[in-house]
């Protein structure tokens, strides 16, 4: 979808273990740090996307989480809908929004990704990621992964709690490796990068740097990956106030970021016969035919770092360099802060955190803010156009949903 | 929203006890049905807008249960929204639908309901209703729902499983009851009726007619509401296929039934500073202002019945019949097939049954046919405007959403 919302306003709660702090304080921050942002106030507001994916199972809040954080606030009176697909929860509440505000159904429209992940009993936090694949195929899932990480000359993480999804990870990695020749160096170097950028994010789960060795040598999740290579399990909530160009006008918004483009799909089209690869390609491709741009115009990227691999895969299918030069890539340093096309400035999910619901919502809040100049520290210079790529759930053999989403001051 | 959808075919499961099939099976077999009844096929849908509450306690499946499904009978390459509003689900599915076929984003647009309740551990389907009210003050709710039918004069029913939603029920009823001299025979008669309605209804849950002495003599759930005052727990699945005025000429569609509004918001309003029966009142004005139409003009009503007593209290917030006058008008047989104007024909949450999320398409289902005229025993002779009246979630002292829908053909 070619939109035509601009963004007023952002806020996020730092991301990280909020144990003593409920949905509705963390939610309720960061939809008042965005309403402040784009000096409206919650009357102001005319519709709600409210994306959450696992507070059924962590908090026993199954149902309207939304309208709960939204009450405690002075929000009321206006649709709510509460919205999930899983990791990219956060960027169908903001898709949602920008339609609406695009097709001129509203002026002003938030958008709010909000979960608490973290919960005494570990099982509950597992179960979320475990919810986000087909469960009455998780057996079939599970003998696939290890069926290809055996074709690939994999060793098979055997025993203990099963992490699906980082099975999933390591099953691409390995195809990926053996196709192109990737190395665990050039994955670790993601993380490496990536806790840097987090280094100089206040609101990341993360703050310390660490090397490639330091990478390599943590405990092993799922071979090929080691727990740094993976996103953490946190807490966090982060909101966009969406607004149409008339409203902006009348805000006289001084740093206004213009929402260029948004697509989204499944990961599969079985009207077309294609499958994940290609799919992602066509959304990728969608994203920068109707934002009116291409890779060589991007200044700054949000991407969907759940395992380190996938910065290595995505760049790739991002056009920021040909096909298996992923790896080489991330150890040239062009994607680091200072680098030819910086990637994941907030730390990434990997660093930054990755609360489900939040995580897609976060993303812009990181671009927007390079894209008005205010990212202090880890500011890319003269950032102009900002890409965030977010994807949820797998089914099948593919991503469930799959959104792209482009800015431009 | 003044909408522009026209319905091109529904369909839907049998609701009731479907322990043997799952959410996939379910809700496939609803949109495959609502597909060919539209004569279109799952390559035409453009986007998917799909709605279940309890997925995540009931089966396991938090996330992505709509692409989980919809991968299943060939449907993806598009954007699948999974939306969630406690018993307002179906509806927000629809009204979300609506709006982008009425903005001009899509020409085929599915919206459908689907839903698991009953479980072995009775516990499980409970946790779903505790779950759609403000989990954090349960307790405080137990109280004050005490404390008001202590003040009506009323039992409060100790030990044993609470059932948070009928005793909020209780506590209206207590209220209405007190105010109107509103009778326990005229409550029971809404169930009756509804029995004789839903026995006329092939995928009701319940097909049996019970008599008002029949339903004061059974089992109390929460005084003064018996079991068959009581909306029962089962499964099921529907599905609505919304186009455009341009697809509907192009299907040639025989019997088009045009969606005239949808009227949607949450249960309170801080801004006008208004609470439920402000706001219930309002939605129902907007909803029959923006189709051009008033109570008079209505042949038939699918309406909230999730507790036999939300029918009296809901005519009159209808305009079927002055306020404190919807006991009355249940008794006098006006609201009965063959009456002035029938109400939930369908049987009603009470004796259809009550999937939660499954329930707001469920009504358009049932309307759509009855202004297409074929509703075989249960048709309401000549019917040419019908309104959905559905409601989801407790928050404060509110309904979380209030979603009214009105349709003619």
């Amino acid at each position: 979808m070619k939109t035509k919302a601009i963004v007023a306003g952002v806020g996020m709660t730092s991301f990280g273990r909020h144990q003593d702090r409920s949905l509705k304080s963390l939610a309720g921050e960061a939809v008042l740090a965005a309403l402040r942002d784009a000096g409206l106030s919650p009357a102001d507001v005319q519709a709600a996307y409210m994306g959450s994916a696992a507070a059924g199972i962590i908090t026993g809040q199954l149902c309207v989480p939304g309208e709960i954080v939204l009450r405690e606030i002075g929000i009321g009176g206006v649709p709510v809908i509460n919205v999930e697909n899983a990791c990219a929860t956060g960027s169908t509440a903001l898709n949602q929004a920008l339609a609406m505000v695009t097709l001129g159904a509203y002026d002003v429209v938030l958008a709010c990704g909000y979960e608490k992940l973290v919960h005494p009993d570990k099982e509950k936090s597992f179960a979320v990621f475990t919810g986000a694949a087909d469960v009455e195929r998780a057996d079939e899932l599970a003998a696939t992964v290890d069926e290809r990480l055996r074709e690939a000359g994999m060793a098979v993480t055997a025993g203990g709690q099963r992490s699906v999804f980082m099975d999933i990870y390591a099953m691409m990695t390995a195809t990926h490796m053996q196709k192109y020749g990737t190395t665990r160096e050039q994955i670790a170097a993601v993380s490496a990068k990536n806790s840097f950028h987090g280094s100089l994010n206040p609101r990341a789960q993360f703050r310390d740097v660490i090397t490639v060795e330091q990478v390599l040598a943590a405990r092993e999740v799922s071979y090929p990956l080691t727990l740094p290579m993976c996103s953490p399990i946190g807490d966090g909530a982060a909101a966009v106030i969406l607004v149409s160009e008339r409203k902006a006008r009348e805000l006289g918004l001084q740093r206004p970021v213009r929402v260029l483009s948004s697509a989204f799909r499944t990961g599969w089209n079985f009207a077309e016969g294609e499958g994940e690869s290609t799919v992602f390609e066509q959304t990728i491709a969608q994203a920068y035919e109707e934002a009116g741009v291409g890779p060589q115009d991007l200044s700054v990227v949000e991407l969907h770092d759940a395992a380190a691999p996938s910065e290595i895969i995505h760049t790739e299918y991002l056009g920021l360099c040909a096909k298996g030069e992923g790896g080489p890539l991330v150890e040239s340093g062009a994607t680091r802060l200072g680098g030819r096309i910086p990637v994941s400035t907030s730390g990434g999910l990997l660093r930054k955190g990755h609360p489900i619901g939040a995580t897609g919502i976060a993303q812009i809040v990181e671009l927007t803010e390079q894209l008005q100049g205010r990212s202090g520290p880890r500011q890319v210079e003269g950032a102009r156009v900002g890409l965030a790529e977010n994807g949820g759930g797998f089914v099948g053999d593919s991503v469930a949903a799959l959104i792209v989403t482009i800015l431009a001051r």
